[in-house]
């Protein structure tokens, strides 16, 4: 079968590889729906950043992978010891590989987990036709829930967990710092969950709309004027309760910090590569807190809810679907020359 | 008479000034005892920090300014239209000035006034032998709290705020970057509310043994060891739940970020004058977390409870007693030597 590859910096291929087999406590899965992500773009232009750089502690994996992490499909082939998922089942998968033995993992704390891997990242991942994943990491999709709102249970669950670690009270004012896919299912679900006021802060035109189309109560130009006044003069100087960063830049977490008012958090859900410099005397005399978000717990199943209620829209995000031949050119190079009209990008592998 | 004056960086001066009097609202305290500050021996070197380099918009004042915000004293003149102070009341007195107006005062969010000042930085403090103060900030100090404890309720004051913005829970391991005068306190209020294991990492070895002496777990010389690996192996490479950085420098603050395990604060209570680089990746794997934290809200009391429970213990801390002649030579510029024996300095002005 073909796979789309990580062999290094701005070197992803297509490859022909053998299919996969289900090893004891594994499913194979026919891959229905395979996003690419923003941390697929980060690999690509600054990783290696969690494709590992010698053999993985869990997976002995070093380059090249397969990339994908966001993805649906139907179980084609199901392993030994499994008593959790059945042939014929469609199912999303979370993607976070797991020692199960570690002081995290034992707590349930599964995102701390001393050797913690991902599908697509430190294993062969779902820009395939075929993935073998471990069956722990099965979800089963409701008949409500269909292959491309399935693909998005993966980034809907980011923001489930970043909401949690925001830790938002009431009618808190809070600012979105980025409209691509994170940003916008993150408003969906501080909508959602009822937040008082939601700022987005989006420099391309299409984005911004579409943040107003799912609820923004405003939105911003920060390339056309400074958000932190223009939040500032919105909200009679008190400025914002949470901003969540979810674009993985020094200029956004900038941003975020400016926007957050007195006692404000600022989330980091997207993944800032470089180096930031960061003036603390600020941060101290206002109280801020800058807290890190990273993947999910046990977030799946509120993500797969919020869809079956229709509480989050995925349709509106998905501005293309392309076949796995055309998922360089028409995927990761399209989303990396910023068109403007593309938000997620699907890829159908079979 | 005579008061300790920043006139600019590294200027500070004993100037002759008149005796202040009582507006209304306010009272004139003789101070028996006034402690140097970091944040006064940062003035001094990095300043104007939290000293006004406009007209400050409560005060309207510009340098030249007497220092001394962490003092006791007695008052001996009431102003009009003071109904919580007396003549002879024995007091300590929070220092902030507020305005009493905006959104964060009306919520009782005192540290985030829209136009905070502070004595003895944006007003005339208590490196003098009388000092006019707001009645609002007086606190009366029970018979069992004496001068030398009195002017030690602010900084106190200060860790009761930062352990409150910890969210420590139970049993979590706490670590603690430097044992000047707030690191040791921060230690003792840790200890008092049944933190499970406190860790103190100083370079200086009779600070070390003082930490010890006033009940730290464990003590590390960052100079003699990796911080961040010796509080791994002491911890099952779990590392801490928080760290509080009592320094005020970006190389305390990097060693609280390492020490500071998965999900785990890093509480800002000195001041960092300069800016830090920080890798955010880490931050986000981790999900770490930094904290600001300013000054304190309604935290006078409770600080005062804890010497009247003998919880907290001032005497082991304080190195020196000295007049407001030797204020600066012997004061603040033996602390700026980094004498080995000096934590706690206290000018006696009177």
């Amino acid at each position: 079968m073909k796979a789309l590859r990580w062999h290094g910096r701005k070197d992803v291929r297509l490859d022909e590889l053998p299919e996969p087999t289900a090893a004891p406590g594994e499913v194979v899965i026919r891959v229905a729906a395979c996003g690419i992500c923003g941390s697929d773009l980060h690999e690509y232009l600054h990783g290696p950043l969690y494709i590992p750089k010698a053999p993985h502690p869990l997976t002995g994996v070093v380059p090249p992978v397969t990339l994908g992490h966001e993805f649906s499909g139907r179980v084609v082939e199901v392993g030994a010891q499994v008593e959790t998922a059945r042939r014929g089942d469609r199912v999303t998968v979370n993607p976070c590989l797991l020692c199960g033995e570690c002081a995290w993992c034992r707590r349930g704390q599964f995102n701390y987990c001393a050797k913690l891997g991902s599908l697509g990242l430190s294993r062969d991942g779902a820009l395939a036709p075929l993935v073998a994943v471990p069956a722990y990491g099965c979800h089963v999709l409701p008949p409500g829930v269909d292959d491309q709102q399935g693909a998005s249970v993966e980034p809907l669950a980011v923001t489930v967990h970043a909401y949690r670690r925001a830790r938002l009270r009431g009618d808190e004012r809070v600012a979105i710092v980025g409209a691509g896919p994170i940003g916008l299912l993150m408003l969906q679900v501080l909508k959602a969950k009822g937040a008082g006021w939601v700022v987005v802060i989006e420099p391309r035109e299409e984005r911004r709309r579409l943040a107003g189309d799912l609820g923004a109560d405003a939105v911003l130009d920060p390339e056309a004027q400074d958000p932190g006044r223009a939040v500032a003069q919105l909200t009679g100087d008190e400025r914002v309760a949470v901003a969540f960063e979810c674009v993985g830049s020094a200029p956004a977490f900038a941003t975020a910090l400016r926007v957050a008012g007195k006692g404000g958090r600022v989330v980091l859900v997207g993944l800032v590569p470089e180096t930031v410099q960061t003036n603390l005397l600020g941060l101290v005399a206002h109280e801020k807190e800058i807290v890190g978000s990273s993947a999910y717990v046990d977030e799946f199943p509120e993500a797969i809810d919020l869809l079956v209620e229709g509480r989050v829209r995925i349709d509106p995000l998905v501005t293309a679907r392309v076949s796995l031949d055309e998922a360089l050119p028409r995927g990761l190079e399209a989303l990396l020359r910023r068109e403007e009209k593309h938000v997620k990008i699907l890829v159908a592998p079979d």
